[in-house]
């Protein structure tokens, strides 16, 4: 373990924290909000920690490793420093509180712990927004865009960062391929704020809701989440949750022309999954909205809040009859495209899943034609199947056995599966008592734990918070 | 595909279900009742068709897919006949439900569609705990023990009916180790059944009881299971459900004096769940109890019978704490060992699954020591570890689908989702409107049909019924 090396991309990471932090400061400081000096003093306080901590070591060897603690422990290191601002505000008392909201923040899931969020200040919100935004992409993504690390360094890190069975290199240098990402990711951000902004949004509402739709995060700013505002901006939203579902490479192959390439085959998986879900609901809620186009309406917007695990809400759905939420829950666990800001199970993995299946069957029956698992013309390596079908077990017993711990505070069934579904899948509500209309401050202590365990765990990818916690990594 | 051997086997299990009615036909005469008529021109039937059909062809070479297609059709053509009985005694007029209740005994599940079991004939209910007995070990098993088929046939359909992920043999002989299996089987059932007597059962009620615990199917005679039993025999029954539990080589090679390879890794990990189970639902539920000895009681209880996946029942679980409640779900999912006759994952896929998890861990920690899976000592081949994992994807996929399909009724998600992993898991009861106080009349033909088919897969292990209902299969 090269701990120097930890060090230092910890102390980078308190500087970009540091220059984050910069982003609710300034908004206090326009709405001339009391909470300014407390961003001030925590930003500086990142500052200085990170340039004590930021010296370049010698040996700047990573090993696979150290990529996968490097990204745990910065994402609970952001976490912690993160929430000062939610103490030192006053905005709540209880340190867990806190954190809970921040790690909510960070890995996107967009689970509050806040009944109210119209009564917090307007730094806060956008801090709150922003943890989603910066948390969509990767936070050590957008560092790798500026550090200056040698490319197999950045790419233990990138993969251990980066959501999806492969990570897959746009360009050679794994700097650009991070600075292009972000790229795209900034001017669809700003695409949908303007489209906001016309369609009559208030400016600080469209900035927050363009951020939590980006990093498919799902904090509002009002209390019933998207419920009031015009149809057209409801709209705006469901399309552009959905198009930040999608793997960010085919963005960069559609810029580049590349049509056939950008509407790979999971791509187009997750485009029918949606339509048949919005189908299903769409049948199934229709009876209680006065036409289909409005039933439409608000299942398209279920259906995109939940698949891309952003979590906004236009109508309570837990009042929806079983099969609506049937679906929802499963779209739920399958999530978004891999290489997308969403979260999930990621269509490509099940994509593989079925297709490892398939070539199971197909080789009981005919024993002599096995062929392997192939994926947009390609082949997909032996070893890829057998990563996912490990992740998808690991993912399985992880949700298991995080429903048993929580399980001892008595709430319903449906409660704690959907929370746990909810926190691990990063999308924010689930069904009954973690309900859109409720919220998640009433769980304890421990469970809190478990919950934020499974928001990192979930955002990460497992493998690095399980390396994080298996004593073999920390044995000489 | 080899229809003349198809049709060979199928013409054997007729003569033999033939056989197996006889059972119920005698009791029918011994208590007079009306019943009996039915199943002598049942058993006529299948006597009839059978002997049309097990003339023996020429070419009796089997492959793999042969074996799965034989071991999918012989249940469901045992299903369709042993419904009969249901129909023409006319305790049910739905021919829907007799086919449930009939693949809910052969496959050991044991839900039931009838609200009062007292009211039915002696002859019926013996026929449903008679079901439970062949479906335990397997009919084919059975069959085997007797019919004259050359070894590498008789593994095909060996492998395709036991469950568990790899199967071994006893003997070199597949004839002689099914023999020993069934012998084994027989023993510990008449030992039951003495045991009951003893302890001032009566006699019909203790053979129903002694096959529905050998089989670990749960069909009962009375409304309320083992509720009304004295605590002696509910001590028994618990006991017997653990034991039958436990894979039937491990008394072969304790009966051989083996006792170190009896209790494999396998049996070790096994009683450490049933006992961390008990442990739980003990704390969970004592306050609602007299005294911890009690609690201990029916915690024990529950936990045999549904991690044996018996579903037999003694207090109603549904009404017990959530914790208690997940415990039991949990139990329910992994089940009883491979080579028993209990349904669920099987405790062996779980251990491989874990260490699986547990390896690709380390291989991401330590990439240069990487070992390959051991277990008892012996190094699990690359291939088994695969297979259990697809084994594991498939199982997930098939439960949410399941879960999915039967929702369009509109019961509870608990319901819905506890419904499934009782059928598939060959349980019995759920929680809520299918909880141990309940019956699954109410379900749609649909929605039992889903059930049916989830009762067989999960009896057979998936694949059987994926090979038969896949198209290539039946493609030339």
């Amino acid at each position: 373990m090269n701990h120097k090396m930890i060090r230092y991309v910890l102390g980078w990471l308190l500087v970009f924290e540091a220059i984050f932090l910069a982003i609710p400061f300034i908004t206090a400081l326009i709405y001339k909000e009391d909470a300014a000096v407390w961003f001030f003093l925590c930003a500086l306080l990142c500052l200085a920690l990170g340039f004590l901590c930021k010296r370049r070591p010698k040996d700047t060897t990573l090993y696979a490793k150290d990529g996968f603690v490097i990204v745990a422990l910065s994402w609970i290191v952001l976490s912690i420093f993160g929430s000062l601002p939610f103490i030192m505000t006053g905005v709540t008392s209880s340190y867990i509180d806190a954190l809970f909201e921040t790690v909510s923040g960070f890995t996107t899931t967009g689970s509050s712990i806040f009944s109210s969020v119209e009564d917090l200040p307007r730094s806060i919100n956008i801090w709150r927004c922003f943890t989603h935004w910066v948390g969509g992409m990767g936070v050590l993504v957008f560092i790798m865009a500026f550090l200056p690390l040698s490319g197999g360094q950045n790419m233990h890190i990138m993969k251990a960062e980066s959501p999806g069975p492969s990570v897959s290199k746009l360009v050679p240098r794994v700097r650009t391929t991070a600075s292009i990402l972000y790229t795209i990711y900034l001017v669809m951000t700003l695409l949908q704020f303007v489209i906001l902004l016309i369609e009559g949004m208030p400016v600080f509402d469209a900035i927050c809701t363009a951020m939590g739709t980006a990093g498919t995060g799902g904090f509002g700013v009002k209390n019933d989440s998207m419920g009031g505002y015009s149809a057209a901006i409801q709209t705006t939203v469901t399309v552009f949750m959905l198009l930040f579902s999608i793997n960010f490479n085919s963005y960069f192959l559609l810029f580049h022309g590349k049509l056939k390439e950008a509407f790979n085959c999971e791509v187009r998986v997750f485009l029918i999954i949606v339509i048949a879900a919005i189908g299903f609901v769409t049948l199934n809620i229709h009876s209680s909205f006065d036409s289909i186009g409005e039933a439409i309406h608000y299942a398209a917007f279920s259906v995109a809040s939940l698949i891309s695990t952003t979590g906004f809400m236009t109508k309570d759905f837990d009042i929806w009859p079983t099969l609506a939420k049937t679906v929802l829950v499963t779209v739920m666990f399958i999530g978004a495209c891999a290489g997308s800001t969403g979260g999930g199970l990621k269509v490509s993995r099940l994509v593989i899943l079925f297709k490892g299946v398939k070539n199971e069957l197909d080789a009981m029956i005919h024993p002599r034609l096995v062929k392997k698992v192939s994926m947009d013309g390609r082949t997909v390596d032996d070893g890829i199947v057998r990563s996912v079908l490990l992740y998808f077990a690991c993912y399985v017993l992880i949700f298991a056995v995080s429903v048993l711990l929580i399980s001892w505070e008595g709430h319903s069934f449906t409660t704690n599966s959907t929370a746990v579904a909810a926190a691990f899948n990063n999308i924010g509500p689930g069904l009954e008592a973690v309900g859109p209309t409720c919220n998640f401050q009433f769980w304890s202590v421990p469970s809190k734990l478990v919950l934020i365990f499974d928001m990192l765990a979930g955002r990460l990818e497992l493998f690095p918070m399980l390396v994080l916690f298996s004593v073999k990594t920390w044995r000489k």
